[in-house]
This record gives structure tokens, sequence and C-alpha cells, in this order.
């Protein structure tokens, strides 16, 4: 493995971190990053870490099965949810897992799935290009167990569409893209949705 | 056309995009902005920049007709809308499109216009010099035919008393002025009044 | 009169400005502030500025019937209510005159006046030492006549227990301290409590 | 006792002032803080302060009885309520108690008690490893005489199993762990979780 590929990975972890904590999408340690190095590896945070004040400590090497390629570093607890997107998809380059109180709310109020329509920013996912999307989010119900969870969401994939996301409930938000750049964008469209939807109930009942 | 004055208008588009994203009002990459160089060309944004992350590269030369004046680069996807407005009003220095929540949530909660009164702030407006104003902004369904979107505004314009203002629905807010500067103004006092009436429907509910 | 001394002031009042429009307490050009000097003179705010970015240009001497003590600027179209409460108490050192979304809704929802209870922050105004404090603040109905509206404050005054402030429907607050620094506290504390206040109506309805 | 690691001490209660009064979580002069230096003293606060805005000048040493090290300062007017948990609970490192809005209105909504459950971020309390957790707050009535609380809250440890912080009506929240680093992961959390059970009153009702 190229040593200074490893580490523009890494780095790019760090800043996304600092740019996500700052949002309030990563409170206290929560949330877990990654971004794929080649057909074998990625750069993933080490369990624990604070997603704001990461430093290179905070990030590692680890195969596509989510082996830690670093001795006395213990990759993210939900390292197998990112393998299974890697796995799955070889055109994923990154994925972002975070913990905002708009993906919590929404993923605890809704059940089974959240539809997103008519909204200008639906535009800022890959592949779409008209507010007459229809999106749908499906939310998987919270599990400490997430080998089981993985499977779980590898089986949603295999029998329904394409999605952009998904929550799990209580939980939090997994998104992903070709990039960490183009992740980024996802996730940050994602979070402005969430508030847009939430916003809606009291209004929607309000008029 | 002089290259050093057309650097101005660009680093002040820039900047704008810097202060506008932190505000959360051009959420990924939402938004377009223009700055009128002289009678025939504008300064504006390049289609599929981060408005937080603008450089020189994010930023071209086009003619008031929305035509690209640089090689390799295409100009913001509503060019036309920005084009609309500096052909209607030869005073109008400054365009800014922005997406940020309230004004997505109040062009979806409204129909056909949004009333705003009584409120001090009102006095921010070029021109308006007492809360006693009574302002209307017209809200428009969103529409991917930009062309098609630039007519309805302009026959709207035609037949309606000045506006300093309009909303396209489940989109954004388009609003302009004698420069940069007093275009952020006005967003800057739209922004706060949208989401002080979003705030009066569960207050008003709620008394 | 002191020079330097005035520059302490005016500088004082400058960074006042950024960290009230950091908060969102004083959009577009609204708010206006001051420091007493001495028995005579007061730094006030130049009419117009945006208070997030004041430069010495922005601030100026008047005299404390607001008079101007320097050609070619016009201190602020408020500066009477200033000078009401510099001539009633000595003791006044600062005030600030804010446009928070929250004074401008709590101003607008209640009538006549807004009484704060039983939150311990009440502790953090000159004089209070205890939650159990009951508060009244005054609204006044907005007036784009400042000497009317500030006989109307003194008036007031003159046949009521003491007030930490007032507000004016729709627009805002009026504050002040002994300080610019006691001043700032005192704001801070009056905008936690009116976010707190607006936020009750709904979860007091939603029980 | 050792003048550099009091420094220590003391450099990271102002860092930690800087961090949470940028939350809001500690308007005006609000909050306290404190971090153990030994089985003797600690580092706690002094009397007054603007938490953003503290220098050395705003911390002081004090012993675990409260009594000041330090000639011409006084500690915090809460330091009791910090005491008794240092002498209660030899593991405890740090004490932050914090003013936050949403601390603020939970505590005068809920009464008695606050159950926090079904949130994957309760992971983020020393000890606590699943969201299937169901974690209790009790919440006291406010009381100027510190002394009086104190006692009544150790009267509740007494007698109930462990807690992770407190409530105390219209006032805010205490909370504490290992370190400083600790506690600010717990009171991250905590506020966290506060606003989302605000978020959640109006939104249960609405659906």
């Amino acid at each position: 493995m190229n040593n200074s590929n490893y580490s523009l990975h890494a780095d790019a972890l760090i800043e996304a971190g600092r740019t996500i904590h700052a949002q309030g999408w990563a409170p206290a340690t929560s949330g877990n990053f990654s971004s794929r190095i080649n057909d074998q590896e990625m750069a993933i945070t080490v369990s624990g870490w604070h997603k704001g004040e990461l430093t290179r400590d905070g990030v590692m090497r680890a195969n596509l099965a989510g082996e830690a390629l670093e001795p006395d570093k213990r990759p993210s607890a939900e390292t197998r949810l990112h393998c299974q997107l890697y796995q799955r998809f070889p055109e994923i380059g990154a994925v972002l897992h975070t913990h905002s109180m708009q993906a919590t709310l929404i993923s605890r109020i809704q059940k089974d799935e959240l539809i997103l329509e008519d909204y200008e920013l639906l535009k800022a996912f890959a592949g779409i290009d008209t507010h007459q999307h229809t999106m749908t989010l499906p939310i998987f119900a919270n599990d400490q167990n997430i080998t089981r969870l993985a499977t779980q969401v590898d089986d949603y994939m295999a029998t329904h569409p394409p999605i952009n996301g998904y929550l799990i409930a209580g939980h939090g938000l997994y998104t992903w893209g070709s990039s960490i750049k183009e992740t980024l964008r996802h996730l940050e469209a994602f979070e402005f949705l969430f508030a847009c939807e939430l916003a809606f109930y009291p209004l929607r009942k309000a008029r």
C-alpha cells in the first residue's frame, strides 16, 4: 500500500470530522467515517474518538472485511456496516455515519421508511436532476449486533431499488458516495431535508 | 472588459458564498449568485460548485443573455433568472438565490404569496422607511424549465407593483439590489422574516 | 473631551457589534448601541451601519441631547431613546438595542408586558439574587416617531417600579447597565429568557 | 501542592468554559466548573465570571470542603454541590454545571425525574454499552440555600441507584466524570438528549 495515499484519505476524514462535529451531527464520540483506499483497504475512524478532535491516531487502516491492519488500534464498532457497502458497491469511495438530532428524531417518529419529495435539494444527490423525484429511505430498528444489522441492510438492498442512505432508529444516518467530498454533499442535503420534514409536522398541524 | 474590475466582482461573490453557506442558506451545492459588471456582462457562479468553497474557478464571466464568455465553464443552470432581472431593471447590480430551510418551508406552506407586515425589519429594504409597510412576495411553482420560469416571473413583474424578492416553492428565494452588499442586507432581512413567520404558526395555535 | 477615552468606548461598541451580530440579534443593519463617556457626551453607532461590520467610521460622538458632535455623521434614528435613559438614570453607562427573532416574536405575541419568573438566570441582572424574583418588561407599540416613543417610555418609568429593559412590538429590546460589559450580560440573559418563553408556548400545549 | 499541576487543571477549565459558552450552555455569567487536583484540593471557577471569558484570575484553588485556598477570591456560590460529589465518589475527577435552554425547559416541564431511553447516544456515558438502557435523571426543586440542596442531593444518592447527572428545576444540569474530557462528553450527550426530548413533545402531538 502507498502510505502517502493513506495519508490523504486519513487527513480528509479528520477534516470531515471537524466539519461534521461543528454542525452538531456527531455529538460526544458518536459517528464513524471511512474512505476506500483501493480494492482491498480503507481508512476508518478508531473506536471511541471524538469526531471533532480526530488526529492521525484516531484513524487507521483496515481491510474491506473490517480487520485491523494496524496493531493496537480497534476500528469503529460499526465497521461491518461500512464493509457491507464497499463489498456490494465497487463504486462507493466513502461512507459517513452521523448521529444528528434531526436523524435521531425522524428515525424514531417515522415507521419503516421516510419519503422525501418535492424538494429542489433532492438534486444534490448524484444522478437526480429534478425535484419531482421521490426518494425513499428505509429505517432499520436499532441493534447492537452489527453483523445481524449488516445482513439486514444487505438483504434490503438485494430486493429494493437503489437508495442514497438509510436510517437506524434512534441512532442516525448512513450515507455514501464516490468520494468523501460527494458524501459530505449528500450528508448536508440529508440533514437539511430531515430538518425540513421535522419542521413540517407542527406546521401542517398549525395551519 | 476591465479584468481587474471582474476580479472585484468575482471575489465579492466568493466572499458572499462563504457568508451565505455559514448561515445554512445554501446547503450542499445549492444556490447561485451574480454581480453585474457593466451593461453587457456579469460575474456568475459556475454550475455545481459548493457555495461555501468557491474559488476563482467557481466564478465566471457571462453576457446578460446568459451566454458563457469563458471556455470550459458552464454558468449556473438558473442563469436565465438572473438575466431576466438584469434586463428588466437597469438599476439592479447583484442577484442572490438561496435555498434556506426557512425559504423552503414557507414557500411550500403558503399558497401563491407571502405577506410580511408590522416588522421593524422591513426598513432594511431599500426605499422602505416604516414598519407599517405591507410587503408581498409572490411564490412561483417550481419548474426545471428555467426559460419558462423566467417568462412567468417577467409576466408577473409586468403586471404587479414592484417587489423585493420572490420565492420558488420547495426551492428558495431570489432577491436583488444595487450591489452585492445591499443584496446581502436584503437577504439577511428576508431570512429573518421567514424564520419569524414560520415560528408564528405554532405559536398562534398554542396561545 | 479626552480623545483616547472616546476611543475606548468606540472600540468596545465595535466589538459588541460583532458579538451581537454573530448571535443573530442584529440582522441586516438593525440595532443601535451607545456608551456614555461622561456627563455630557456619548459614543453611539452611526445610522445605517451593519452592526457586525462596524469600524471607527460607524461610531460617533454625540451629546446627551442626541446632537451630533462630528460633522458629516448622523447618529442612529433612535438616538432619543438612548438619551431618555442617560438623562433619567445617571448610573447608566451603556444602552444596547437589538432586534432578535426572539424579541420580535415575543413582543408581538404578548400584550403590554412580559412576566419572567422562576428562572435561575434572573440572577444575571444587577441587583437580583434569587430565582424567586418576578421581572416585568413593558411592551410598547412600535412608532416611527421616536420623540413620542421616548416620552411614552419616560412616562412609564416615572410611574412604575424600576425595570431592566423594555420591548417595542415587532421591533426589539432596549436594555442597559453600568457598562457595556454589564449590558451585554443583561442582553445575553434576556435573549435566553425570551427563547425559553417562546419554547414554552407549544410545549405547554403539547403536554 | 504542585503548582504546575494546578495550572493544567485551571487551563482545562478555561478551555472548557469557552467550548461550553460557545454552545450557549452557560449564558451571561451562569454555570460553574471544577476539577479535582488530588484528594484534598480542586480547581474551581470564581464566582461571577463569564464562562466564555475565563482567565487564570477566574479560576482558583479550594479544598474539598469548599474553602478558598487563595486570598481575595471567592469560589462559585454553588461550590458545595461540587464538594458533595467529590466527597461521595472518590472516582469523580471533574464536575460541570451548565444552564442551557434545553436543561432549563425540560427541568421545568418534567416533574421529579426525566427518563431517557432508546437512544444510541446513551452509549456516550461511561459504563453504558447499549441503547436499551433506561437512564433516570432526578429533578430537584431550585433552592438558593445550597447547603440544603447539597444535603437533598446526597440523601437521594444514598437511597437510589447510581446516576450520571441531575437537574435543578429552571436552573440547569450537574454532570461529572473521571476527567474534564469525559465530563464534557457526558455534557454533550445530555444536551443532545434534552434537545431531542423537547423536540418530541410537539412532534408526538402533531402526528
